[in-house]
């Protein structure tokens, strides 16, 4: 997929200030006319609103960046929510225009592997401590967690996550915009180390559909959602029913029945058959590992090494743990050639093993996973190359 | 089926005492000689033991009985066990000889309408408390709630029902053991005015395998099992997989996923197809009265009365809630043959709604609960019998 034309790009970003995402009869002037057009007319009857230069100027201003889909850190995953407003029910809201975004993480690297842990604002100590254990023990395996930002279930899971420097808001405001006020420290934190996303530009405060449009964002670009409390009308529950809708694993924490912020959970995992019961870390991977662009190998014995072919291994074996290493470098190392080993990379990088900057590659701390399967365990190069963390 | 002849019954209460329950020999034996020789052949080698006569005795002295096959009050859904064994694992226990019973209910009435609550010994609080609510809603629902008679869990659910003298303990002991020791009160209690049932004769003492084979038998005598707390080695999760081999809903009650006492029911319900997560008695209801004996009608609809023919109706609103009518009086009341009457009463028993003594019928809770449907309500009468009791 090729990028979009700069007159598109500009079209794009001015479609997120002037509708709201899930706009029907602007995405049937866009689909009938294209982006350009579409924007033009819009803008025609909006004058007063800031125009798309003016938004672009502010977002790199602020350091950050619009995307559109076929960028390469657009995540090929949202395509699903187009699939999904055409089969769904009417007017649900298909792909982004665009997305703003602040944080030095790419995000298609961040979404690769990447759950979204969710669950009610008025969250009791239990949740608050389930969230902030499932979302580190997550972290610490390689995995990014998206949430909303939200105070509560939210709040915990992205503030575990971002020991790991793991994690995504995903907001239904501009992305400079502090809601809820109580959580602008950690927006400022994860702006600074993870990602903030956004499908409306600076300054555009929430409303509340607009939490509903941003729930099915919350849930397309994570390979599952995961609730850990909720009660019977959470908001939660709505980005989990997105996930269904989409195909995505609908993971729920149980708890105590006698508590009403699990009631919601309790409900989901009786009446949605897709819906399963999780209680730890492993077991959100393996449900979650099931999906998605993974191989099942990959995933289906412990260790993400395990079952990777020989030069996925070879390659895996010769990218550091922690300086960068380009692809010459890299393929010197495995004795493969250059093209192959750029090949296999972006393979890895897919499964969320290696990293890319502009330095070359290194691990990820899913790569330097130990694996489980001595035969996988080159001789001699284990101690050597201090690579296979013991524990991790 | 007919009742078994005097001297097949003495055989069979000796047998129950010359071998365990799951003896493959003695029921290879039995299955190729009879129950009259094979136990002839037992005795032969054990002429230590009591004789049956002295057990049969000593059983009467309690007030209490011996059931075999064909008796009125043997529990039909027993030979689901006969058929488990042919079908499963070698050496699995089938239908018991005959049952030990101590207790003024019959045992077939008791278990036509019977849940198993179990869980571990070491329970929480929180379980104590979620699986005596449960089992007190169920007893206000009419049903029975079968356990195993161990502290913890077991002991929770039956004390709940006794309020509602609704519940069978089936034991891995004599009828006349109080064992475990803590729970003599409570076994005195039940055996007043609810059941005590054993597979062994009285005077024996628990032994470990016996109560993986009682385990069997407290499934196979329910229509359900309900799991409410069970680290991942209980007990309790034997039984729950004596349910579903034998073909009965399996349900397990969650809890805080930090509780290693719920680790066994979250892992039952992540493990087994079959189990079903439940936070609260009509959900018990409605999974547990899906299958059995019970018409499907009978429980779709919240109410017990939704769903039932004419006749059957008819029948229903002539039954007095809390005194005792004969046949003959019903039948006047609802304008019927007293030979129709009867048939339908015996069905309507069957279904729990209603309940026989020497005095005659009366209705059960789950026959005084109103209907859901008002197509239901016969015109003038709810008021007049006073019998639709708001929020049952």
């Amino acid at each position: 997929m090729k990028p979009v034309s700069g007159q598109e790009r500009l079209a794009r970003a001015g479609l997120t200030r002037l509708c709201e995402p899930g706009d029907r009869a602007v995405r049937r002037c866009v689909f009938a006319e294209g982006h350009v057009a579409a924007h033009e007319r819009l803008r025609a009857e909006r004058p007063d609103l800031p125009d798309a230069a003016s938004d672009l100027r502010r977002i790199h201003a602020l350091g950050g960046r619009f995307l559109c889909p076929g960028d390469d850190e657009w995540p090929t995953r949202l395509a699903d929510l187009e699939r999904a407003s055409k089969t769904g029910p009417d007017g649900r809201a298909g792909e982004p225009y665009g997305l703003w975004v602040r944080g030095p993480a790419r995000l298609a690297t961040a979404t690769q592997l990447s759950v979204a842990v969710v669950g009610s604002r008025s969250a009791t100590a239990y949740g608050v401590s389930v969230a902030g254990r499932l979302a580190a023990d997550l972290a610490d395996r390689g995995w990014w967690i998206a949430s909303g930002a939200a105070v509560g279930i939210d709040r915990a899971a992205h503030e575990a996550a971002l020991d790991s420097e793991r994690t995504v808001a995903v907001l239904a405001n501009g992305v400079d915009v502090a809601y809820p006020p109580e959580n602008a420290a950690l927006l400022r934190r994860i702006s600074r180390c993870g990602l903030v996303v956004s499908e409306v530009p600076c300054g555009v405060t929430p409303r509340r559909p607009r939490f509903l449009i941003r729930n099915r964002l919350l849930a397309a670009l994570s390979l599952g959602v995961v609730v850990v409390e909720a009660g019977v009308r959470s908001g939660a529950l709505n980005t989990a029913r997105h996930a269904a809708l989409l195909g995505r694993p609908l993971l729920g924490v149980p708890g105590p029945v006698t508590s009403s912020l699990s009631a919601g959970v309790h409900q989901l995992l009786r009446d949605l058959p897709e819906a399963r019961l999780v209680t730890r870390a492993p077991e959100i991977v393996e449900e979650v590992g099931r999906i998605g662009e993974l191989a099942d190998p990959l995933f289906g014995q412990g260790s993400a090494r395990d079952g990777l072919s020989g030069a996925l291994l070879a390659v895996l074996d010769a990218v550091p743990a922690r300086r960068w290493a380009l692809v010459a470098t890299i393929a010197e190392s495995a004795r493969l050639h250059a093209p192959a080993v750029r090949a296999v990379l972006v393979a890895l990088e897919r499964h969320g093993l290696v990293e890319e900057s502009a330095g070359g590659y290194r691990l990820t701390p899913l790569g330097r996973a130990p694996s489980n399967d001595p035969s996988h365990a080159p001789a001699g190069s284990a101690g050597e190359s201090g690579r296979r963390v013991a524990g991790a």
